[in-house]
């Protein structure tokens, strides 16, 4: 296999060192990388500080053939990019007419007199080539010296975006023979990673060389990211195919979906593949259920509606679970959890009723019913199905453990009762 | 002054560079380190890769003191980062009998048996101090080599900042003596970043320049922050809270609170304070604003329970909105919103009802009701207070937007009511 094409991505900036904004433009080129088959090895952060971002440079230029840098090129005196670059190639800063002319084409454009700050982002260094940012008044810079590329974008993601897109994406497709990538995400839901490693392992061992497994754990689910390396998309496509093929009957119980389909999406999927609806009554976990089905556009064809009885009094008054089941077994409790699907999914005239009841804490707790006893309960009309789960004492993540348990729990419903 | 202490950070996994997943840790980590006075003087991203790992080590030590690892430490073999570790100090993996107990306590609290793969969880570098992650299975690990302190974290999120807040935060102010530093945050909400600023222009000048000011915009909100620099914390404290009694008469409409108290939070201790209840009735909103108010341990106290009554029938059979005012206005209109509150405040029998009714988009948008025009409602049982929106089109930003002016409206009602 040939060697990849390798980049580094390096973001300037004091605001991203000091966590004054989050570094969106990273993650999107990263994205934008791995699409084309080149490979990020490293991203580094620094402040708009001399020193730091040539040393960055430098290190940079050992590690990776390709080095796209954003940030430090507004007009005011903290950004210097430019001139680092500069220092970094023994080059100088020197008037670029045609940069000059789109910078005061765009003030006028704006109906603005060109300022002596503006004029001097028309100075680049003499050794880049000048890319035309047409969204903005910072200049992109294109640099190749000793067979490396160094590209200077502007911070602000819609010029940087518009850079890489209209611009360097082409010249690096044009550049270098990159290698076909394909990826395939496996969704889970309802085990460990490790529980998943134990059942997967003899699988694991048999893939080739050229695909890689990578697990992506999150609060609740864990992904299997399969990453395989060619020539031919389709010949690629195919092979991870089947080897997901192979892995589905290990692990089919936990698989909910592929690729960008979360658990909401998935189970909006099955709904309305059934033809089928749902209804909510959630207490511990308080709209959030409610709140992950309605992030999904299109949720109104299944989703009719929810009652979220947070007081007490409210379970009975307002979706009228008994008040002897109440009293006699306390809201936290199988008995009435399972009043709670069942009048959820009654109101709403729905298929499915699905109840969350439990103690998120940090306070409520008991030593019978201590803070992370949750109980979950999903109704189809024929039966009702319930589980008892013990989570953490972090009110935050109980509450979104009880969420995916839960959504987990309804999609195992929802195919027993359509299968 | 002093030389500052200075730190890096380091964000292990390939999932990071494949742009899978957004780094929010090394923005947390970020804002931590800035509030306690030690400067972050680069961040830098890797993969699962053990020459990037070594070399990255490498480098960190050159530059920062301290030196923050998150990632690469789940139980899987392509988590590397204790193995690096150990060659970087060339040292070795042992079991520590105190870890293997905690996996195993956390796991039999749990119900659920250790395995092998976790098992080898509790084997670290000889050379470290295991800290003690309770939240989590992966171990923290701190390391104190030639003057350099390295602190290995897990990646995820809530365990990594378990272990910062309860353990190295700490210790690094025991072990440095960080310069005085003294933050405060005032939060406002209903007005934009520039207005804010022109509205404040006069007073921002006159700030002396050991206290520095920066915009934090976020969707709906913008937080000011002040940071002071000094020797003296009591002093810095007076100083800094003497410019804020003469900000707040420029603005006092638009701030709801301070430092940590985010929106939900200061709607909290309103109601408390007052001795007040809400209700909501969410369409468009699905359950977000619900799980806003949740999100907040104790908001048992005061939010009684709401209805979403997504599909529209159920907005008369469930809520009790009148058929002819929905016929006569549609779900989306002042009328509906104005009973959705009523009907909530009255069903939960509250003393506020708080209501959402929009297109939160994509589709469902029509010439006359555009998608992202949204009304919100609160009733405090003499008057229905209303708004109309007109956001975006984006449903993920618009369900964020009316929920924060939904809050908002709410906090200008039960401010008008209780004085």
């Amino acid at each position: 296999m040939q060697q990849p094409v390798t980049a580094e991505i390096i973001s300037i900036g004091d605001e991203l060192l000091y966590g004054q904004i989050m570094d969106t433009n990273s993650k999107w080129l990263s994205e934008e990388m791995d699409k084309i088959g080149v490979r990020v090895v490293r991203k580094t952060t620094i402040g708009d500080d001399h020193q730091s971002m040539l040393g960055a440079f430098e290190a940079a230029a050992i590690t990776a053939d390709i080095i796209l840098i954003t940030g430090g090129l507004g007009p005011t005196k903290d950004d210097l990019t430019k001139s680092v670059l500069a220092d970094y190639f023994g080059s100088s800063l020197e008037l670029f007419p045609d940069a000059l002319e789109d910078v005061r084409n765009l003030f006028h454009s704006r109906g603005k007199e060109l300022t002596a700050t503006n004029r001097s982002q028309a100075y680049l260094p003499s050794n880049c080539k000048y890319i035309r940012n047409e969204v903005g008044t910072a200049p992109g810079m294109w640099f190749e010296e000793k067979g490396k590329i160094f590209m200077s974008m502007p911070g602000v993601p819609h010029e940087m975006k518009y850079l890489m897109e209209e611009e360097v994406i082409p010249r690096l497709k044009k550049k270098y023979q990159l290698p076909v990538i394909y990826h395939k995400l496996v969704r889970t839901v309802g085990i460990g990673e490790s529980w998943l490693s134990d059942l997967i392992s003899d699988w694991e061992e048999k893939l080739p060389a050229h695909i890689r497994l990578a697990y992506l754990p999150s609060l609740g689910e864990v992904k299997l990211r399969l990453t395989a390396f060619g020539t031919h998309q389709e010949l690629l496509a195919a092979e991870v195919e089947t080897h997901i093929e192979r892995l589905l009957p290990l692990i089919s119980k936990y698989v909910y979906g592929f690729n960008d389909d979360i658990l909401p999406t998935a189970i909006g999927h099955l709904l309305v593949k059934h033809g089928k609806t749902l209804a909510l009554a959630e207490s511990c976990t308080g709209g959030y259920i409610s709140h992950l089905i309605t992030s999904i556009p299109g949720s109104s064809d299944y989703f009719n509606g929810g009652i979220i009885p947070y007081h007490n009094e409210f379970k009975e008054a307002v979706l009228g679970v008994s008040a002897e089941v109440l009293t006699s077994n306390g809201a936290v409790s199988e008995a009435t959890v399972t009043e709670m699907a069942r009048h959820a999914r009654n109101k709403f005239h729905s298929d499915f009723g699905l109840a969350s009841s439990g103690i998120a804490g940090p306070g409520g707790g008991t030593k019978e019913k201590p803070v992370g006893l949750v109980w979950i309960a999903c109704d189809d009309g024929q039966a009702c199905h319930t589980r008892k789960l013990q989570l953490t004492k972090d009110r935050t993540v109980n509450i979104h453990l009880t969420a995916i348990a839960a959504l987990n729990l309804l999609r195992e419903t929802i195919l027993r009762a359509t299968t």
